[in-house]
């Protein structure tokens, strides 16, 4: 009996979350921005059903009396997982967490205005709330997990996750990375002397680069009868397995970040359509952590994406869907030289596998500092200034959009979800390098300095 | 206490059905069709978690203890508005409304793809499953609301129709239109064989035809601030008053069907948008009945869309946005000719108005017999085909598609709804006669036989 009716509430769970993820797509692609605060309103208090029903004391019992009756490996396994998240859910209040589910969704609406008028100082208005609920929420998670606040907010992305892991190994990749920059910048320089970069830049009108991305996804295996892809202001997956909503952002002049955008999302959107469709009701049944998923995503993007075989394929598509005279002279390697060029650049998710940990790294730091308060919102911007000018040897105090402003992150309160990133990328690099190592093929073909 | 708590209630209640009408209109305009059978699930699980929060026997006695406080004119008049609904409410257990929604939605998936196909055999097989919930409900709530079955299911639609009240004004009007339907058809003959029509049909893009709907849309008051046109195998009016979703359908050979289209769904729209918003959380902020609301839709679409003046405005719109050569000589007369023209055809919602409510009275005797079991589902394209023979002169017995699959309302179960649609368009006339009457312009320039 215990196990039937959790198994219901999962339904009812799985339902209300269901409506929470298309809400939440529809309201990034479709929805007409007057729509926005009864959306915020009403996805705040389904926030507060679902926490109250997936929260509820009795369950508790539920899953000790189930663990007693006869059970099989997926169902006990079933059953670990929804105690996990059940201790997760039961460290916030109902309450606080329609609050804070209102108060994110406002700050994220108004991020896009803001982020368009690169308004740091409305911005940074909004924020303060959403920080100052992030360190209620980090302080209410570590009481209720007996974990540090950052390592609370952490473990709900990826369980296990500890900055005593995760610190020493970043500080390690840093210091590698300061050494490594550099000289890869100017390995990058001498073959650049030799033989400049073709340029790319042309016009892309948006519908063709559109075009493109949907041809790519179809071909990596995108199952369209169970996702689509729209435009958004931040790149996202969302929606649900059967139900895959996947967005991209389009420059005109330059396909390549639209493309990335969409293999990126095309990695996630094959995560959660091979998703165990019979336990999609129970945690077992949704991603274990972010670092997988991001793992899935960045070996699509920053791996595959980056090989000669890659474009040796994919130029063709290229060619067919943006087609413009310039281009009938490309070969792969013209934009591999692009794909792969490395350059210290403002935006994340713009930036090339060498450099991206480093903005990670950035996040991670200040994050840490936010929320224990060793760092106000209104001092964001030096901090971020000063780090970027270390790491990378940019200013961006003047550019608050493309600083501090950049993700989407912050303002809909996600603290600690950035070290995933660089976790899924290093899981997607040893993917690629375990790939390497098991075919002849490959190892033959990628020896060192051939590339 | 026993106010906030409803007003409290009202806010969940709010939210659930934000989210029923968002995935809803989601599903018929951007939901992949592999999505349908977990947005079915979600969808019924929702409604019926909706009706256990809004059928929850402590109302009863909120609604009481609510009556005895201090209240304001609007409070007592919110509260009389939620006993009625409540009523119409707990007629149904909240499984059955979970069953029913279900079978519904799936329903209602399914006749897309069996109306494409011509797929009587198919759509009749699922729409068995539909009849007998839907008997099944007229009976409990016939039960719960001491009214006959089929009296009970109009109830929900606009409180107080009656077929006593109803099948009287329906027959005479059926003997009316009778006489008056072969008249009207006469005089046309005589005023085309003086002035033959000029042809619409043209090749007029979808994009086209989009960008003149919403500069209509636009120019009558739509608010774009809180609403959307998006495209739909059936034109409907959904979503919530601050994020409008309306549809419509185009015939890229003739631009009337979708502009009429547009602008019936835009008397619904802005009906919608004029809701009191102080009171959305209470029935007192909704629409009151369908008949109210199709004729808000019907005056727009059948009234103010059939007059001289309408087409001298809106011919400068449709030829800036389809312009092509043919166009540029036409008068409004010669699109009057097409919009006011009468002929018996198959489709209800291309139908004239004087062979409108032909269609619904037909409907309607199905409907009653559907219910109280005088008719199978088997017998419907039968009795379909002998009233249109009877009514209109037309068989549709080779072509269900445009017979008794036409509607999407009873493959969702909305039986008892259509009479709406007839006291509505005669509400619109009143208006429309009533404006006549009140404006000295108006009634010069309509006097009898002027048009």
């Amino acid at each position: 009996m215990s196990w039937q009716e959790l198994d219901a509430l999962g339904h009812k769970i799985e339902a209300l979350e269901h409506a929470d993820a298309i809400l939440s797509a529809d309201e990034a692609t479709h929805m007409p921005t007057g729509g926005g605060q009864k959306r915020a309103e009403a996805v705040a208090t389904l926030a507060a059903m679902t926490h109250e029903l997936a929260s509820a004391p009795e369950i508790a019992h539920l899953i000790a009396a189930a663990h007693e009756t006869d059970l099989t490996t997926d169902q006990r396994l079933a059953l670990g997982e929804l105690g996990r998240t059940y201790r997760n859910l039961t460290c916030l209040p109902a309450d606080f967490v329609r609050r804070k589910t209102e108060v994110n969704m406002r700050t994220e609406q108004a991020w896009r205005t803001q982020r368009a008028q690169n308004d740091w100082a409305g911005f940074a208005k909004n924020l303060e709330e959403v920080v100052e609920l992030a360190r209620e929420e980090a302080f209410l998670r570590a009481d209720g997990l007996g974990l540090a606040p950052y390592d609370a907010l952490m473990e709900q992305f990826d369980p296990g996750n500890r900055t005593a892991d995760v610190t020493p190994l970043f500080d390690s990749l840093k210091a590698f990375l300061s050494g490594f920059l550099p000289e890869a910048i100017e390995a990058q320089n001498r073959r650049l002397k030799d033989r400049p970069r073709q340029p790319l830049a042309n016009n892309y009108p948006v519908e063709n680069q559109r075009r493109l991305g949907l041809a790519i996804m179809e071909k990596v295996g995108f199952d369209f009868e169970h996702g689509r892809l729209d435009q958004s202001h931040h790149p996202f997956c969302g929606g649900v397995p059967s139900d895959v909503r996947m967005t991209t952002r389009y420059e005109t002049k330059n396909f390549l970040p639209a493309l990335m955008g969409v293999l990126h999302e095309t990695g996630h959107a094959l995560y959660e359509q091979g998703l165990p469709k019979s336990w999609s009701n129970w945690p077992l049944g949704k991603a274990r952590g972010m670092a997988i998923h991001e793992s899935q995503s960045l070996f699509m993007e920053m791996q595959l994406a980056r090989t000669p075989e890659f474009w040796e394929w994919a130029l063709p598509l290229v060619r067919e869907h943006l087609g413009t005279d310039a281009m009938s002279a490309w070969t792969a390697g013209d934009i591999l030289a692009h794909a792969n060029h490395v350059e210290a650049g403002f935006i994340r998710v713009y930036a090339d596998e060498v450099t991206y940990p480093l903005h990670i790294i950035l996040r991670y730091e200040i994050e840490q500092a936010l929320i224990v308060g060793d760092l106000k919102v209104a001092d964001i911007p030096e901090a971020w200034n000063a780090k970027m000018i270390e790491n990378l040897g940019l200013s961006t105090l003047d550019n608050p959009k493309d600083g501090p402003m950049q993700d989407v992150h912050w303002s809909i309160g996600a603290f600690g979800y950035f070290p995933s990133y660089t976790l899924g990328a290093m899981t997607a690099a040893q993917l690629w390098g375990g790939r390497r190592k098991s075919s002849a093929e490959l190892a033959r073909r990628y020896s060192p300095g051939e590339i």
